[in-house]
Formats: structure tokens, C-alpha cells, sequence
């Protein structure tokens, strides 16, 4: 097959994607240099989408008694979402580092536009759904961008979207698909944190693949401790 | 600030990023190699996960009959898609090339687990929707690996999910996010397919990014032709 990337290039966004983490501890006061968002945002905007809709927006948000009043919210879901857990794993929920909303250098919401146009959007009429797909696909965009600039980005989804809506002042028909915390990190660490710290364990990706039909495999989590 | 990728492993990245396209036109009879296959699926298997739930299932779709018979669908969406373009859109959108489902080397259908699981998985209490998303990041991770191994990548959103729950067999909860076409490609397009024929135009980036509230803009497509 002819090739337009070297190995070397290949080997690089293989090992992007296998070093990306999902971020919790940041260094505080280490601003994000603007021409640096710039690269990373510009990667999510190359994001695919249907019938090329681009329908995602960025909401960069310092403001600090903003993110103040968006974590308080985090602390509230996480309370109800604690109840779920058997109480050993409750406390070790609880022990959790689950965001880095106000130590990170910025926050960024991910929304999507789904407010009727005057055309439809090729692709939408069979799948709405679609057109929230993309809006993820900038954000991995965004993360990989990130990962290659030494930036951490870490996904807060313990986090009501009503308050997201109101402090964004987010219109109706346009929602938050994903809220993320954006900085230097400590560290990235050679496993996903959630590895790490023994709350769950790989999957293996053998038991992910099928072959022409879907086998019915353990419901997921059932081997999780 | 230190930096673990080199510039050039940067860049790698980011011409990944720019260049990956939504395929439609393959190269008919060229298979993929397992090992390249492996390597693609192995980078979505890396994505991030809500909880580290690895949500996803990959179910690859060889057999020529069940191919044609989602192209059936595929048909038979686009008919329904076609009325709601004007006259003039309308022979514009039915010229269009939309899908590869028979000529990619497989199709691969990326599914999303949403059955209950014994334990809650963190973060879903307050967002049960971060499963979908997941997958989707599942699906670029997979999309920017074949694109750096010279592979091919084009999602068919205009297919009915309940054909694709018969025919791959998906159990109830087990639900199809993405199907892709996936193969050598004729080419890689310089721009996306549907800017390149004229069908939608590029929005500018700046257009999608907010300071700390979003400000409301055209409704998106009020601009397209």
C-alpha cells in the first residue's frame, strides 16, 4: 500500500492515543498559551460531522466564581451518585479524584447545535442522533491535540446539564455534550486512573470484537470487582 | 513546558487530524491485513470511557448478502431523506456518493452496551448518555489510526438501526452507534467530500468559540446555500 505517513509519524498518533488521559490534577496558575488553545481547538473543529453540520461550539470559561458555582454542582451529583455504591465501595468513590474544575487552567464546554435549519442536514433524518456523535468526535480530536501539546484535558460528567445550560447562557436547542477541565498536568500517568487506582480493569479488546454477529458476551461490569 | 512528543510527532498528529476524510469511494477487492485491522481497532479500544466502562463492541461485517441487505436500507432511507431538499438540492443530494458498504474491504458497526450492569457505573447517574459518547470517541480514535495506515473510514448514518440491530444480532440495551465502511481508499480527498462538491460550505472557527457565555449566533445552515 503506498503510504503519505512515515512509520514514525504513524508511530507518533498510535502512541498519542495510548498515552491520552483523562486529567484530574493540574498545576495550578500554569496558564494555557493562546496560540496553544488555538491548535487544539482548531483540531476539534476538524472533527467529522454529519453532512458536514459542524455542529459543536467551544465555551472557554475562566471565570472563577463560574467554575466555583459548576463544581458545586459536581458536589452534589457526586453525593447522589455516591448512594449507588456498596458502602466499601462508597468510601472509595468518595476518595475519588473525579475533576480539576477550578485548579485547571480553563474550562471548555463541548455543545451541539440541534435548533432546526432552514435545510435539513443530509445524514440527520433516519439518526438525529448524529449529529451529537460529531460533537464527540471534535472532543477526542481535542484530546488527542491536547495530549501531543502536553496538555491534560479531563471530562466532567458528574455535572448537571440544566446548570451548565445556565451558566453558559446556553439557548434552547443547543446543549452540553461534554465538560472539560484544560491545563498542565502533574503528570500523565502510564494508566487510566481509574486502572490505576484498582476501581475497574481493562477490558480486554478480544472480548470487544465480533464476528459478523454479536455474540453475547458477560454483560459488562460483571467482572469488575 | 516540557513535552513529551517532538515537534514532529506533534505535526504527525495534527496532518492525522487534518487529512483523515469520510470515505465513499474504495478500492474494490483490496483487503485490509488482520494486523492492520488489529492495530485499528486496538487504538478505538484506547478511547476514554465514562467510569471506565469501555462500552463499546466492534462487530466486522464480511458477508456480502447481510451487506447488501443493509444497502437495501441505506436505499431506502435516502429516498425518504431525498424529500425534504428542494427540487434543485434534491438531484443535487441523490448525485451524491454516501456510503461504501459494498465495495470497502468490511464494514464495521461500532455498538454502545447499555444494559444495566450489577455495579453503577460512575459518572452515568446525573449523564447516562456519556456511554454514546464514549463509543463516538471509540470511532475517531479508530478513524485517525486507519487514517496514518493509509485506511480508509466512511460512516453511513442514513441506515435504519433496527436493521442493524436484526442483522448483527444485537441483544436488547446493545445499541448501533456507529456503521462504518472501512478500506483502501481511491483517493483522499484534499477537502471534505460534501465541501469539495459544493454541497456545504466550511464554517469558520472562530464562529464556534465562546468567551465564558455562548452568544448567539446565526443558526447554523441559515448561511449555506
Amino acid at each position: 500500500m503506498s503510504a503519505d505517513f512515515s512509520a514514525e509519524a504513524r508511530e507518533a498518533v498510535y502512541t498519542a492515543i495510548a498515552r491520552r488521559r483523562d486529567v484530574r490534577h493540574f498545576r495550578p496558575g500554569v496558564e494555557l498559551p493562546a496560540e496553544v488553545l488555538e491548535r487544539i481547538l482548531g483540531a476539534a473543529h476538524l472533527a467529522p460531522s454529519v453532512g458536514y453540520s459542524q455542529p459543536w461550539d467551544f465555551v472557554l470559561v475562566r471565570d472563577r466564581a463560574r467554575r466555583a458555582r459548576i463544581r458545586q454542582s459536581f458536589l452534589r451529583c457526586r453525593e447522589i451518585e455516591a448512594e449507588r455504591f456498596s458502602a466499601e465501595r462508597r468510601e472509595k468513590y468518595l476518595s475519588l479524584r473525579l475533576e480539576g474544575i477550578e485548579e485547571s487552567s480553563l474550562n471548555l464546554c463541548v455543545t451541539v447545535d440541534l435548533r432546526p435549519t432552514k435545510e435539513a442536514i443530509l445524514g440527520t433524518t433516519v439518526q438525529p442522533e448524529a449529529l451529537r456523535w460529531s460533537a464527540c468526535c471534535a472532543v477526542q480530536n481535542l484530546w488527542l491535540a491536547a495530549r501531543v501539546e502536553g496538555v491534560g484535558v479531563g471530562w466532567v460528567s458528574i455535572v448537571e446539564p440544566r446548570v451548565l445550560r445556565d451558566e453558559l447562557g446556553l439557548p434552547p436547542g443547543v446543549e452540553p455534550i461534554a465538560y472539560l477541565c484544560v491545563g498542565y498536568p502533574v503528570a500523565f500517568g502510564a494508566r487510566p486512573l481509574l486502572e490505576e487506582n484498582g476501581w475497574r480493569s481493562r477490558r480486554p479488546l478480544a472480548s470487544a470484537v465480533h464476528d459478523e454477529c454479536y455474540r453475547a458476551p458477560l454483560k459488562q461490569g460483571d467482572e469488575t470487582p
